[in-house]
């Protein structure tokens, strides 16, 4: 199985060839650009993986909450069930307590949420994992699948990212999870952006302004306070507000260092927004999230990216 | 055991210490230049590791017989079985076909074949599939080892690049399946080309001409019918042809894409062939085959390489 | 949790979001200069890991040497047992003799040392063995922890390596290995320098001159016979000297052979050397070691730098 | 967690003591017979694993229809897909058949159907798969579990024994597999019947005439040609009849195959039988099932065994 | 390895062939009488392994307190940390809780307590847990080791018979493990009493009355509060004491529920407190603790298990 | 796939059922005395699996020895390597010595012998080696498999006894290692004989008199000086011979011990030699060796059983 690379000649541009080799099945059309939703509503169908409860939120609330906006269909999966991340709290009741937030979390950005039941801190890529991300991605017949990159600073980001690389293309085998219908293609893989350099950097693909949502976004982040009120895994007693004004203090620091991020992200990815909004529209964007294409999934053409992000008019 | 970092000294061209240092046993020579053949008939040994049973042929079938037609011993190893790669076929049957079309293909490219007993789509790199490809490479007393890198496209050849990187070095560690003699010296390993770019993009140190032997080569691809004229795992019902003249038409599409594939190889790496054939000669390659140095096996100088692919008289 | 991606908004340098963003405990302090030593007695902690009884000294024997002379603290942990690390010997023997060795070596170079009971060659990714680490950098309250990077030529190295990542972090997060209290901050966590170049190259952050505990280092190297004087896995009897004489001029063969490793890191680093000691001391630098920042840890300014590698006075 | 062997003292019958140690919540209404089935529609709810499509069928079809019969909810899981269950099909294709097979022999009796993924011949007693057959239980809110016993003569039958045993108990901890509620009260668990002696003989706790249903049973079975009609794995070509005079035959000998079991049953368990009937009906029972009580489960005495199987009016 | 079947020709009582296999070293002395405490103060070493944070304590608290009393050294080990072990705690804070517990536990019975970070209900006996146990028996240098039987209703009890089965025997072998010196002889392996018939039903060894420490050892299970007072796993809300007279009342019905299960101990095995104390004084006992001796380990005669269990005068 | 328990109904001896039922493939003949050797030239094939080299000696050398006798081919496979099996030496050069030992003792006894690379003390009931079980046996097309209950005093023991268990009847299964061609027909699995009692007590099925090869079998096991002579895992320094004179009283005694081993076997089970040779001739039998029938294999009756071991005449 290694058609892949026969797209190569394509490049070498020998129009008859191309012709020809189109016949093979070789997965040749990885560059292809139609994108009809393969449900049948004409709606995108969107499924970003994130280790922890929280981490999709973080990454893609934004452009999810966009897509929802627009009737897309948008799924969020936590690959663990986040049971080590507080201070002081632990195990399934914080299990628990953090699914509730996501859900709050998801009915505010308009998206569908599910949490897998594997150990925060012990995430390991294994088959079952594998084929259980196999499962999700075909079940929601996802144009789009979302995930970190294999390099982040916590394991199980690392491995949430290895996980859905190995998902990628296997969700078209059909005899591998054959009780779950495979795909026709191969969805468009993309990563979140991140501040790692090595082995080599983020080099986002696209960046779209999340200006029109970012309060919608905050106000997700914010109903998870397990994580950001109180401080998560690294967290401390210190946090905690003891009176509804050092409450509303703390709810206002959390909220402005989520926006910090966003700021952020668009003031590294300048150049990508200019490219997508024109310069003058870009300079004027204040909060962004950012995409990079994975090579093992489909490779869209930058049509194609305008119609699964549909948020350029 | 960290003898490899040894060599650095060599380089900083000291020559009375180097005098010294050679005394250390400290895998010094791993870029040391000679390369009898260890069987004693005075013809090298190459090991080709692919992840399923067509990806050995695709990478390197024309080298292959080329190797092969000047008497030297090549062994093409599928490190699944193939179990999955059908879109209506599956399990032990299919892995019997496949191993039966590897088989001929063999025949035809003058080489040795063998197919692990491994589920395709689940081949993890375990200590298990370690030890059994150190015992194949010390067993076939390879000169040369190829494989995969560990980054494609498809998860199987990826875990194929990490279990052979994994084995490269230990093939010469005594101990570590002490029933099987280990090497004197750590062979050469090499990947194939491909067309990934992150996080490096595939180099290829060297780039042969593959003309002499396309036809056998395509002859070779051509008995695969389950990968190519049925397609694989992404194949489907509209690809099988309905009569001979179907057939027939079937048959070239897919004998011209791979000779698109090896075409592209030429192109994209005119400026290798050029480096080792001259720039007359290699503007002339039509169809190519390129392979990089793996930094984890012993490193060839050119002179050593050119007799390594004694292709370039 | 992906807390650690908001420092980005630091570098945007708007000085009134920081001071917000400064009350979540997002792990930005991850830049924080702060480096007070965990135990009260005003003294660095380091903890180094290297795949086998013999790596550590070989990667870092200098610099521990220099910061035990200064009554720091400095764990040297073999997270293999090297059991098969000889062309001759082999198993708990070996073992044994090993141990012997390297806990000889660390009373020459003051240092303590422990070795984990894994098999050579045999060494994995697994949870229980990033939750080993996990303790042994809690218990040791490391300052500064180094490994192997997770490219390097032996697969125990690679290995070693990656366990140490999936450790970073985590040590902070206090119910993972709930008995073993959790770090306030994550330490520094480096890597040795080696010469591989895919898919990045080593690029160290720090290089140390060694000159003054050179002899220090070389004797640790040398009682570590079973592997340098007697070669390890790639030895052979021809290295066993017969008498007196042939041994003492192994052993000095030996030395140098260390010596210049020592000196090749200083020649490839001399920038490196220079950004540390000015042009004019670093050119009179004969051996050094070279040490890189991993992304994953805590990320030091030069100031922190220079003081938890006290040696640039 | 050793609170199951405080029932003891119930049987040293202090009736003192038992009220207090009633309050003890230590599992103590092990053998309680209150069995209010836990859905509110007053029906029972019975789940029955085998490891491959046909194994619950043929072990507990008739009392799963004479259940289904009278309203209860019965499940049918096989833990493997049954995917090397066949002379000359496997994998996939032959997986997709079989779930076929049984979905078709449960509408025949009544029942619901699920078919794990796990391949045939290779289930393993991983925590994974515990963990499903917890949640599966849990889900079906379960009064009687069934399962084969951990010792049969193929590996996935015993492990499949394996796995139903080490989900006993576990389903009622709530904070293992924390999403899915946990029951109140430890199901009664039963092993179906087999003909194995060691290192204990099955001895069934109860035998039931399937005699109003073995049309059905048999109706249900013939349906699954590919393991009964075809042979299975045993099979050969000479078993497919080549007409349909030959199917005619072939039909009805598999079918006086399986009855001739379910009349073993009756015959080596008639004891059994005349404890439930009274020996003047039980001597009139042609075709029985027979299930004996897994200690790991709750013990329910006779007449919570009546109520459960509701069958001797 | 197969030398403890050789100890079958002793049995066959030809005296003379006995001296002469006396000189093979095949563990022949299996079931040689002398129990000298293998750390020079002329006591006993016990270690007593439970799956959970209350375990040993309830199956061997009693005969540990009265071991503790005569100055011999026991150590309880908790093989998980307890970590689901309630209706509304888990994770790292309950294990915590329970790690104090035990501690408590401990100081009162005059032990030694260890707990291994382990999850409660994912024990699983991995080669890991294996070597973990292998070098607490080592460490403790035990003459007497006791755990669960294979069979119980826990899988955790059952995984942790398994552990020291597989530890059996082992710790003799002194290249497992190597770096812990191996012990010269094979303890005596002893499993607790329990009140599964299947396959085999509990047939203690040896019962010993408890009477004397029954107040201790109720004051020591009575510290577990998260177990027994609030109901550990299978306990709720309605347990809990809403004021001091309902705490009262709650802490004594628990006592009294503990102390039924000794009772009960007591009254099944009155037969082996006969054998081991008289018919008139076994009579008179009440609370018991029985033991039965696992065929892997030595194999004590009735004096060696005298001086073993020094409670008979 | 329970066509097992089909074999039922022959006993309730319904003739005229039977010749129905015989139709299903559903390993009805499972007792079918048909023995024909699957190799053509009329001899017998047994394969004998043992945890350690010296294992299957012990078990079955001297009935290995009498098959051979007679032309048959028997085949003796350690499971793991033995590399830990010295109270001196471990790791790959005992495997070696060891490998050489059994070797000897093969040509001795007229075996073939095989060393599979698995590390001794860490055998593991893992797929993996399931399957390289299941193609031993089928390459042998073994007539009889022999190997160790799955309950033994070393865990190696009884890990080997579960992957033969798991190995029967798949071995039948043409798709499980589709590449091995599947036996016709489910061999005869036997146990050797044992002293261990619990859960259930080595039971022989037949008993052989092996005085006609008595010196062989102990020529055979002499020459494993490293497990006899020098003690094995728990020998000493004391066992070795300072002389001569020493060596041969050692050597002595230690074949007057392996005597006597099998005087025990022929003592403890004269009942089953009676049965086999009739009451006079056993009567005479001084040395023996036992065999049991496992439940997982084909049953055979007495004839067969007759065939197989064709030493009563």
């Amino acid at each position: 199985m290694k058609r892949f690379s026969l797209f190569t000649f394509r490049r070498v541009a020998l129009a008859c060839l191309l012709a020809l080799a189109a016949a093979l099945t070789i997965n040749f059309d990885n560059t292809a650009a139609s994108v009809e939703p393969q449900t049948g509503d004409g709606k995108l169908r969107i499924i970003a993986f994130g280790a922890h409860p929280d981490d999709c939120e973080l990454s893609v609330g934004g452009a999810a909450a966009m897509w929802a906006a627009r009737g897309h269909h948008v799924k969020l999966v936590a690959v663990t069930n986040g049971d080590i991340g507080h201070w002081r709290e632990a195990g399934g009741p914080l299990a628990m307590r953090r699914k509730k937030e996501v859900e709050e979390a998801s009915r505010i950005l308009g998206t569908t949420v599910e949490v897998l039941d594997n150990h925060d801190g012990e995430l390991m890529p294994t088959l079952e994992n594998r084929r259980a991300i196999i499962r999700l991605i075909r079940n929601w017949k996802a144009d789009i699948v979302l995930s970190p990159r294999p390099n982040d600073y916590h394991p199980d980001h690392r491995y949430t990212g290895v996980l859905v690389q190995d998902a990628a293309y296997m969700v078209t085998v059909p005899f591998i999870c054959p009780e779950t219908p495979a795909m026709k293609n191969n969805p468009i893989f993309m990563y979140y952006t991140d501040r790692f350099m090595k082995p080599n950097p983020s080099q986002p693909d696209i960046a779209v302004s999340i200006d029109s949502v970012i309060d919608k976004k905050l106000d997700a982040l914010a109903v998870m306070e397990s994580q950001f009120l109180e401080g998560g895994a690294n967290g401390h007693e210190g946090l905690m507000p003891k009176n509804a004004a050092e409450r509303t203090k703390r709810v206002a620091e959390v909220r402005r260092g989520h926006a910090a991020r966003n700021i952020g992200v668009a003031d590294r990815f300048r150049n990508a927004l200019k490219e997508w909004y024109g310069p003058e529209a870009a300079a004027g964007v204040k909060h962004a999230e950012a995409f990079e294409i994975c090579e093992y999934g489909r490779r869209p053409d930058k049509a194609e990216l305008k119609r699964l992000f549909p948020f350029f008019q």
